[in-house]
C-alpha cells in the first residue's frame, strides 16, 4: 500500500492505471475508519483492480459550531486497517494543499440537497461537493463507493457528477450496523455508556415505522408520529427531522405509495447522529 | 472533421485519444466564429496532436435581459471555418443534453470574478464557470484555450481550474484586432457602419491611456479621467468602466507599479462592448 500526500503524485499514479487499461475504484473519507469504511473498500476491491482511499477531514463541509476540530484524527489506525483491507492506494493531503490560500471557488450543490441536512447544517452540501468534485478531479477512478449512511449525500453526489458530466460511477453501498442495529459511524465514539443506549432509539424509530408500512400504514402523518414517539421513548428529543420522503427527490409525502425513505437526525447527548431507512416501492 | 453531438460519444472519442498517448487542444466558442477563434485553433493545432472545438450558445451565463435569443447563430458558417482550421473534432451539443430539466448544479466563482463584468453582469461567470466545468470533463483535454479579450473570464477560468484542481492546462492567446483596432468580438455584427466608428473609441482610449503611462505617468485617476475622455470624444457615454487595476487580482490601483491591465465596458448603440490592454510590469 502506498500512502501519497501529494496531489500531482496521486493524479500522476491514477492517471498511469486507467491508460494502463485498470480500472479505479475511490473511497472518499474523513478517516476514523470503522467497518462501514471497511467493506465500501471490500466492494471496490470486489470489481476494480486498483483500490484508492482518501483520508481528510475537510474543514468546508463543517459548520462553526460543528465538531471539526474534535472530529476524531486516528491515523495509524485508520491506516493499519486500510493496508489489511487490501488497499492499494491511499492519498492523505493537508488542508493546505487542499485550501491554498485565496481559495474561493465552490460547487453550489443541487437542488435534492436544499431540504433536511441541507437545512439543519446551512453550508455542509456546498463543503461536501467542492471536496467530493475536488477528489475526482485528482483521482480519476472508474467508481467511487458512498455509504447509503449519509442516504442525501450520496444522492447530492450522484446528482452533481451527473449535472455536471463529471466521468465517474457512483455506487452507494448499505449501511453497516452494530449487532443492536446501531448504524455505524465515526461520531459513535463520541457517545457515552448511556448515549450509547438512548442511540438505539434511531434505529428502533425506522424499525417501528417500517413495520407499521409493512402492516399496511401508508399515511406519512401517522408513521412520522409513529417515529418521534419511538424516539421520545428512548429520552430523545432534540430531533432535527424525522421524516418519511420521496427517496430520490426527498420531497415530504401524504401517503406512501411507490418508493420512500425514513431519514433521521437527532441529537444524543452532545453528538448529532443520522440514519435512515430505504423502504422499497 | 468529425461534428459529434452526443455527450457520450465525444468523452470516449477523446478519452481515446488521450489513452492512446496524443495531447489534445479544446477551443470552446459559442460559434459566430471570427479570425480570434480561429487563432485560438492554430495555436492549437501548433502545440497538440489533436484539436476539438465545441459550439455552444450557454444560456446559463446570459442575463434575463442580455442578448440570448439575438446572440448570433451561424453553425454551417462556423464549421466551414473549423475544417479549413484543420479541426478535428467539433462538439456541438443541444442545450437539452446540457441542461436537462432538474438540472441544478453550479460552480460558484472565484473571488476574482465579483468586480467588473462580475458587477455588471450578475450569475454571468457562474454560468461561464459552470459550462466549462462541464465542458472540462466532456472533453479531457490537455489544454484548453481562451482569448485574452475577455481577460477576466480568462482569470475566472484559469483559477477555476486550479482552486478545484481540474487537469487541464489553461492557455491564453493574444486579441485579435481589426486594421483599424477594434477588438475582434462576435458581438461586433450588431454594430450599425455609425456604432463601428464610435466602438474604435475602445481601442483609442485604451491607446491614450498607455501612451500616458509610456510617458510616464503613474495615476490611476488621472489614467482613468483620460479613459472616460477618449471614450466620451467618440460618443461613448454608457461606460460600466474604464479602470486601470491589478493585472491578476483585478484590485483597484492608486498607482501604475508592477502589472496592470486596463479594462474597459461600454455601450455603443445596443451593443455592450469589452476591451483591455495589459501594461507589462
Amino acid at each position: 500500500m502506498e500512502v501519497i500526500s501529494n496531489r500531482h503524485e496521486i493524479y500522476a499514479r491514477i492517471s498511469h492505471e486507467r491508460h494502463s487499461g485498470r480500472s479505479v475504484g475511490l473511497v472518499p473519507t474523513m478517516g476514523a475508519l470503522h467497518a462501514g469504511h471497511i467493506s465500501l473498500l471490500e466492494r471496490s476491491r470486489e470489481i476494480c483492480d486498483v483500490s484508492v482511499a482518501t483520508i481528510f477531514v475537510n474543514p468546508s463541509q463543517f459548520g462553526p459550531k460543528e465538531d471539526f476540530t474534535r472530529y476524531p484524527r486516528t491515523l495509524e489506525d485508520d491506516l493499519a486497517k486500510l493496508e489489511r483491507a487490501g488497499t492499494d492506494f491511499v492519498y492523505v493531503p493537508d488542508s493546505h494543499s487542499i485550501y491554498p490560500p485565496g481559495y474561493s471557488t465552490y460547487i453550489e450543490p443541487p437542488a435534492v440537497g436544499n431540504r433536511w441536512e441541507g437545512e439543519c447544517r446551512p453550508g455542509h452540501f456546498r463543503g461536501v461537493t467542492t471536496i467530493v468534485l475536488k477528489l475526482f478531479q485528482l483521482i480519476p477512478a472508474t467508481v467511487s463507493f458512498f455509504g447509503r449512511k449519509d442516504y442525501q449525500q450520496a444522492l447530492v453526489i450522484r446528482k452533481m457528477v451527473d449535472d455536471l458530466n463529471v466521468p465517474m460511477r457512483i455506487e452507494t453501498c448499505p449501511t453497516l450496523r452494530e449487532p443492536d442495529g446501531l448504524a455505524m459511524s465515526s461520531r459513535n465514539r463520541y457517545l457515552t455508556g448511556s448515549d450509547r443506549q438512548q442511540a438505539l432509539g434511531l434505529w428502533h424509530a425506522l424499525q417501528a415505522a417500517s413495520d407499521k408500512i409493512n402492516a399496511g400504514e401508508r399515511r406519512v402523518s401517522i408513521l412520522e408520529r409513529e417515529l418521534k414517539q419511538t424516539l421520545n421513548d428512548h429520552q430523545i428529543e432534540q430531533i432535527d427531522y424525522a421524516v418519511v420522503v420521496h427517496s430520490e427527490t426527498l420531497e415530504p409525502l401524504e401517503t406512501v405509495e411507490s418508493s420512500a425513505v425514513i431519514l433521521i437526525a437527532a441529537r444524543v447527548g452532545t453528538t448529532r447522529l443520522i440514519d435512515n431507512l430505504l423502504i422499497e416501492g
